[in-house]
């Protein structure tokens, strides 16, 4: 069994079904949250789709990475519920801003004590305080480590020795993106006319795997957006093998981690294409998100709307309604907004 | 017939059922804006309330003012309506923040453009340009005055000679107060729980006092949030009449204008108490909102919730949920932001 199925006996088969009955499993923890139209975003496009934007950045924990977290956690028995879950605060350790990679640690942490199960995290010792903070306010038990992976693998086996503590891994695992595709399934029944397509952004690829999951013989093409800087995943297509390392020089934080093992092949068999965006594009679309939609969205979270923008995506002519999954909403506040930062 | 009554003839009385069937009138036409709630944020609170925040930001053209603007031209004839409808573009000539001060008059030009009537804003000649174009993005045609409010009244009693258009003031009016307080009228029906009571801005009063007509007999208790530095209201209440000056010191543009004749008299028999908040309060209250509910907020957004947060209101030990209504989110956002702008 592979280490990122030991959170998972017994898994679920990887179909749309499962999503459902994930779904029906967590959808009292987790936010319904609300869609979003702007028409003034919709006219600017040469289709002028309409847009139905899914805010997970409304998500408990400012992500979507609350409904992996929770359907994890439904799996497992009383007896493992008993003992806690861990998990590390990041898949690679290139500079992170605050608050960001704690997406899915911060979702676990906020699950878990939602539940009154103990949580603990591994997190790099060069970890911002913010970030450490952050993780710490949702009640986890956090663990430093040296800031390269040898040292992160160790420090978790030795909290899961200690603590017989199950291990929820980030993207690389059936239950998170059975639990990630429960986002487009809501969405599906919120917009009011059937999507023609959907696009996710894709990082460590458990949103984009669940989102096409999700869609399977919907009719609803889907299709993944990656940063230029980080853009494993595109590559891994073109190439048709996932690619081991990454680059990761890209504002969106959120994508910087490379395609999971699991997650590589369903996007392979399922996702259209995966445009890949520059960060000017992203900081763009992050900015008329902001300015129309009023959310705070993270650079990650306008990925998705970014590729809608873009050239490649606009030629294909894809008729009738959009949706556009905004992945989380958490960006550190105190400094410059990205847009400024450019002037 | 005061030159406020103009556009309202025949003008609703001022009740709860005049509210009611405001929003029969104008529901199709406006969002139906989500209500948020934090955790976070409540258990924050020395009361512990639970909150409810009405995302008017989230409205059409990014503020309540759209309730208003629809509703006042739901009460004009076909001939008026073929005439056209005219405002200006603020209530006093302070140094606004570019957007912000477009609320009424940009809220009133989508309001007619989307009913495809004609719509007419006089605007100071030292109006910023991006303010300027806000306005003519919602196709009205604009105007020019002197910064002064004697140009200012020339202009638009031109204009009406010219083009026989209707005046629909800001906030001074029969049909604004009537529909700005369905904003309430929706929250409540919103809420899972009955409000124990509700805290509304304080600019002109068009939103405080239409909420406190839409609390009327339903045991809601009504509060207003007025900025220190702009604290006429709160003086009037105190000297028991009306202050025709008001000092505009305050990051919270839209909360800049002196309280409204008909305005007044509704908040004095209907309002509990008017709270004051300093802008570094609704600093923090904004910069807490953007955080926890990751929406864009406009410091006229956040005094509410500066208000709910504030010893003055804490003390008096209410319990029970609070609405707080986000009233919008106009920002420029190319400018820094005001804590990062504090630091």
């Amino acid at each position: 069994m592979a280490d990122s199925d030991r959170a998972n006996a017994p898994p679920l088969p990887l179909t749309r079904a499962s999503i459902l009955s994930a779904h029906d499993a967590i959808a009292h923890q987790i936010h319904r949250t609300p869609i979003f139209t702007s028409s003034s975003l919709s006219t600017a496009l040469p289709g002028k789709n309409a847009l139905f934007f899914k805010a997970e950045n409304l998500q408990k924990g400012g992500a979507f990475k609350f409904r992996g977290a929770s359907f994890s956690l439904s799996r497992l028995s009383a007896d493992e519920l008993a003992k806690g879950v861990c998990t590390h605060s990041s898949g690679t350790f290139v500079s992170f801003l605050v608050f960001n990679v704690c997406n899915h640690a911060g979702a676990l942490a906020l699950a878990a004590k939602e539940r009154g199960v103990k949580c603990y995290v591994v997190m790099p010792n060069n970890s911002a305080q913010p970030k450490i903070d952050a993780v710490r306010s949702y009640g986890a038990s956090v663990t430093f480590c040296e800031p390269n992976a040898p040292a992160r693998a160790a420090a978790l086996a030795k909290v899961q020795a200690e603590t017989g503590a199950t291990f929820v891994p980030p993207y690389d695992a059936v239950n998170t993106i059975i639990g990630q595709g429960t986002a487009l399934l809501e969405l599906m029944g919120q917009a009011p006319e059937p999507l023609a397509a959907v696009v996710a952004p894709v990082g460590g690829g458990g949103l984009l795997a669940g989102t096409a999951l999700a869609a399977e013989g919907t009719g609803v093409r889907v299709f993944g957006a990656e940063p230029a800087g980080a853009d494993d995943c595109a590559q891994g297509l073109k190439e048709g093998k996932r690619r081991e390392d990454v680059q990761a020089n890209t504002i969106a934080d959120g994508l910087r981690t490379p395609v999971g093992v699991l997650n590589f092949p369903i996007i392979q068999e399922k996702v259209e294409k995966v445009i890949t965006v520059t960060d000017e594009e992203i900081v763009e679309a992050m900015r008329l998100m902001w300015e129309r939609l009023k959310l705070v969205v993270e650079p990650s979270g306008a990925a998705a709307f970014a590729a809608v923008r873009s050239a490649e995506f606009q030629e294909l002519g894809i008729e009738g309604p959009i949706g556009i999954i905004i992945s989380g909403g958490n960006i550190d506040l105190s400094k410059p907004l990205p847009w400024t930062r450019q002037n």
